[in-house]
């Protein structure tokens, strides 16, 4: 069983430890876990200052004349998160509009792109709403629904079982229900090979796992920058389309600022940007992108192959804690046994941990409103618990265990009320 | 012509002087005459304190926590815009996502629930690139563009040219070229007598001019936020449906925030919200929202009423002043006159004013650069002049002149280059 010095040991030898002081913690707030940078990570404190420069400075003093210093921030973030956190060639991302207009450009441009009777899109039941949502709402789409967490068995099944009729592949690469991490490779290859494309929402993989769209030939990507890449609550989402097939794929939403030319006012048609730009739409969120930069810039610093390592190393501590302090537990009808979702194996599972339980909900109150301990729930029955390896701690997690057993072993949760409350 | 007194007579008994107050102006910027606002508003004192807040508080220390009060910030947003500047009712306007994206969403709304044959859409071809771009790149839509600036007589001839074919008919209230107002109520009345659905883009009216959505019966609106109402650059834009309408028209990208129930997660189906939430897609950018609510707030305590009034006396001295001191000014062969085309009727003109002249380019570098007015240039050939009412006062429009002429009469611009730079 992990011990606190075993977590502290850990600690001690973290090479990522000192950037835990780059972000926005107070002292009153150490005891305080935040297990749900996975839904929204911290706020680093280079964001602080920078929000405040261009809040004051650029948009206070130097008004319009700024915008030649913003203008190329969709495709310079872009850059900084293709590159650093996803493994894209330079020229292959932009940072724009959220995740769902992303998704819905992107796969409306893939399917507008496919020849013949290609008007399928295969996903899984299992994946986030809005991506659902958005495949389910796009005119002239056919959606194919697999199981959960596919294999890239299930994918080629489902596609062989629609031949020639399948467009496109749209999954999450880690599942934000059981954190999941399905098979990018695989999946990617056996798509291709049936001549669809590839969409992937890297929404919950995008900083806690390592990611190469460049050498498993992702076609698209979409994913939003406020979970472990820290650009805050509803910041502009990223948008990935591989070099040959920019030119290839025309997105609906045509703007200015997808434009080749977008003060040339008078042209009548719309030409396009070349490249990703033309993956743009309307005029970008300034205040958005530079938070992305820097939530992004650290991620960089840090350096994505040290973030997964330790994301890796993180939750099999954290695993270890829950199998050694909840295992067994339940009581004598095991109706308060945990149920761990997410997989066992590291190389198929993200950097959250997904429990479930009868009492989910009134656990992760009791947690949020008298342990000190941030999780999240899901619906129905699931605990989330997502210790963002950029500032967490081994001694979070074992406290977070210890908590989480408190919780159910003393029933601290059972005066709370029933009823469900809207939360993220 | 008007004296620099007389501006100074009119200040002391503007109304409105106060709010100039309310934004950040340095002593040092005293004597800089922003001409932009129509472009990019100032920043309000109160979003400096109000981001600080949101950023180092709700998200810095409160976290995920924080999402119960963020949660609903598109629509209270959404309908103080809407009730106190576009006179719509509440619970029709939404906050959420550009401008372009919102037309997107709203003109593909009234194709696809347009009846029959109606497949064209009516703009005109001095409406804002992003606008005709937009309609242009609608899968299905036949656009169809009558001359700049149109009369209600002109739309209605479009739409009788084409019999049962026109689903809409998008324009923009005030051009951003021209500054001509178009007649709203004309043009909305003389599409709905022949079945056809309108979209104001009010990007340049909003703030400026009055609006009455609910009187006139207009069907779909969308606009910026970044203009008149000081919501910073690349701020998320409005979008408004008329009541009857929202369950009636389907936008086409669905997305989780944009459902019945966004935490019930395991709905396989999308359920839009109920009214206007349904317009919304993906995860609203909070720093955006809340600095549009504090520049939005500041428009409604000034009262649309007193701003418009405002708006349009400015305009009118600032036109006093340009025709006494740039009217026929244009040397032997007349090669420096400026060319007014913005309406003198003061109902067809919003609060900016644009000039052509052959040097717009350097005329706007030299004023930018060496004498201290900040205007915008508009290809090809047009010098824009936009005093918000807010915080502009009428000696601003009386130097402003003043340095325009010293421009070209002192050719204080024939040394700078004539190539044009990307500016917005």
């Amino acid at each position: 069983m992990p011990s606190l010095e075993d977590a502290h040991a850990l600690d001690a030898a973290d090479p990522l430890a000192g950037f835990r002081d780059e972000f926005a913690i107070d002292d009153d707030d150490e005891d305080r876990i935040y297990a749900d940078g996975n839904s929204l990570g911290r706020l680093p404190l280079a964001t602080v200052e920078r929000l405040r420069r261009v809040v004051e400075e650029e948009w206070g003093r130097s008004l319009i004349g700024s915008w030649e210093s913003w203008f190329d921030l969709p495709q310079r973030v872009g850059d900084l998160v293709g590159v650093e956190v996803l493994g894209a060639r330079p020229g292959e991302t932009v940072i724009a509009d959220s995740t769902t207009v992303n998704l819905y450009k992107l796969a409306a441009a893939a399917l507008g792109g496919a020849s013949g009777d290609r008007h399928v899109i295969v996903t899984d039941a299992g994946n986030f709403p809005t991506d659902r949502f958005v495949l389910q709402g796009l005119p002239g789409a056919h959606v194919h629904t697999v199981r959960a967490d596919p294999s890239a068995d299930d994918v080629a099944q489902a596609i062989d079982d629609a031949p020639g009729r399948v467009a496109l592949v749209a999954l999450s690469h880690v599942s934000y229900f059981s954190g999941a991490r399905l098979d990018l490779p695989g999946i990617t290859h056996v798509a291709h090979d049936r001549g669809a494309l590839v969409v992937w929402d890297l929404s919950h993989a995008a900083g806690a796992v390592p990611i190469d769209l460049a050498a498993n030939d992702v076609d698209l990507a979409v994913g939003c920058t406020y979970k472990y890449l820290n650009g805050g609550p509803g910041s502009p989402a990223f948008l990935y389309v591989r070099t040959d097939l920019q030119e290839q794929l025309q997105q609906p939403i045509h703007g200015w600022f997808g434009a080749a030319e977008p003060f040339a006012m008078q042209q009548q048609r719309y030409e396009p940007a070349p490249g990703i730009g033309r993956f743009v739409s309307g005029s970008p969120s300034v205040l958005g992108l530079v938070a992305v930069e820097e939530g992004a810039a650290i991620v960089a610093k840090a350096g994505i192959g040290a973030l997964a390592a330790k994301g890796e190393s993180l939750t099999a501590f954290l695993l270890d804690c829950i199998d050694a302090e909840l295992g067994g537990f339940g009581g004598d009808d095991g109706s308060d046994d945990f149920d761990i979702i997410t997989p066992r194996n590291p190389t198929r599972r993200g950097a959250h941990v997904s429990l479930r339980h009868p009492e989910a909900w009134r656990i992760c109150r009791a947690l949020i409103e008298r342990l000190g301990v941030v999780p999240d729930f899901r619906e129905p029955d699931v605990v989330r618990l997502g210790l963002a390896p950029l500032y967490s701690r081994y001694a979070d997690a074992w406290h977070a265990v210890q908590r989480l057993r408190t919780a159910v072993a003393d029933r601290v949760y059972e005066d709370l009320p029933m009823e469900r409350r809207r939360v993220t």
